[in-house]
């Protein structure tokens, strides 16, 4: 058994001395393979374009949390994403924290501060905001818990509705309902041809009229037009984002001046090359013990 | 038994239907007072100049958390704050939003952001963050409670050093490894002749170089030169502040436009009304059976 690497060097340099330490074979780059039949596993971003060479291929393993960006695999090849704790506290945290910039009014004081002034506005208590979390996985789970702490009454949506601790969890036939009582919107959705768009007028529309919304998902949910027309018209009162389409956004789009939005450059998460490597580990060595392999991707839901 | 209150017309007109409904006695205003001799508590910001033509006087009550703008008290009154659950959990969520703001480099991408540039830089997971908290009353705590709970190792320092739940605090003598093992220092003190000035340049010379500040505490406490040369000299990395001096803060004052500082105008706290009359009716109905009044101010020591 051997895993290809595709990513940095920086990330390689970490993960060459993971495997060297535990006794595991690993290649970098697709020039280091002399024979592909050795190669069991690949750790990318993205696949290489022609997978078919490595005919002993047993996991594609993407280096991130999220899986959307790798295309449907071959029959016989499984697909994993990296399950690093690391990564889900950061973007929790990134997601409270923004939460709390909206809830805080954030936005409004950061534009006074431009204009030197100090004037402070009514502010309500959390458990006056209510919070909608869509998608409810790992991340949305403790981002959950965390603001439920911090005083907000706090829902969920998913696709099965299955209820978590004690969160209420809205599924697919109650959207509509889930956004009627959100203030804040978080989306944490993976990207799926389900997802895809999901964030657009169509669905402002149904939230409380003033609501804010928090974007840590994928920048293909959100149909950024949608998103400016409800920050102009009040529809949406705040949001703030970290990721946009096109990315990186050019230094004159509108995104950067549109005082009720903040936007981070793609920076709520970020996966440690220790742990990633550490997880890759688990991946082969589960694969070679037939065990079931860890943060393995249902392809045929997207996530 | 009666009750003065002195402030705003917005809480009184609350205060006076909490106090009709309990029938407690309230008036409003030192010209509704005929006879001074039936006034027993005094609800005020600031008590008025003279205090002794209250001779029946019992307490006076401060209508926020912050007792500092009051002067030593007459032998034989009480001092006691306001106590209510609004207030502690407002400000923990702005200590709590200041505090990952500053983990996750807001000041940076907010000025980036200013300029159009989307550049990401590399976040240090929260667990390599160590926040130390100065000041460890209910606030303090509930604040340590909630940073904790986001993965930062946190410590606490008072003057007693009382350990708090799980949470190591400092007491008076260990300041100096305190300041040493704080990334981010949070200031929740009260101000008393021992906190007056204590944020300076010999205070942050002790902490590690580009430790960052929070400041949710009192304007004397902080002397603003030293945090300008702080902020210029990379001694700190970036702070974030709720009171100034002065305040309000002119237009024209360089703490708008320090890009490694964000200044709110005073509004990580503020005192919901219902909930501020409930808790003086529970004062005066403890006045009059003689059992501990809840939020009394030991008034040698100033909090």
């Amino acid at each position: 058994m051997a895993l290809l690497f595709l990513s940095t060097a920086e990330r390689a340099a970490v993960w060459r001395s993971v495997f060297a330490d535990a006794g595991e074979e690993m290649l970098v780059g697709e020039e280091a393979v002399s024979d592909p039949s050795r190669i069991t596993h690949v750790a990318c971003w993205q696949p290489p374009g022609d997978l078919a060479r490595y005919r002993n291929l047993k996991v594609v393993l993407s280096i991130g949390a999220g899986v959307d960006q790798i295309p449907r695999l071959p029959d016989g090849v499984a697909l994993a994403r990296t399950i690093a704790p690391g990564i889900e506290d950061m973007v929790r945290a990134w997601v409270v924290m923004a939460t709390l910039m909206l809830h805080r009014d954030m936005p409004r004081y950061l534009e006074q501060s431009r204009h030197g002034l100090w004037q402070a506005h009514p502010a309500r208590p959390a458990g006056m905001r209510r919070v909608g979390i869509m998608g409810m996985g790992r991340i949305g789970r403790l981002a959950a818990q965390s603001l439920a702490q911090l005083g907000f009454p706090v829902a969920g949506w998913s696709r099965s509705g299955t209820p978590v601790d004690s969160v209420d969890v809205y599924d697919e036939a109650g959207l509509g309902d889930f956004l009627a009582r959100s203030d804040i919107l978080v989306c944490l959705l993976p990207l799926t041809d389900e997802t895809r768009g999901l964030l657009d007028a169509k669905l402002f529309a149904q939230l409380p009229k003033g609501a804010c919304l928090v974007h840590a998902g994928r920048a293909a949910h959100l149909d950024m037009a949608a998103l400016r027309m409800g920050l102009t018209s009040g529809r949406l009162c705040t949001a703030m984002l970290d990721v946009a389409d096109p990315e990186p956004l050019p230094a004159d789009h509108w995104a950067w001046r549109k005082p009720n939005l903040i936007v981070t450059p793609h920076v709520a998460s970020h996966t440690d090359p220790h742990e990633g490597a550490r997880h890759a580990l688990e991946v082969v060595r589960a694969s070679r013990a037939g065990d079931p392999i860890p943060g393995l991707v249902d392809q045929s839901r997207g996530y």
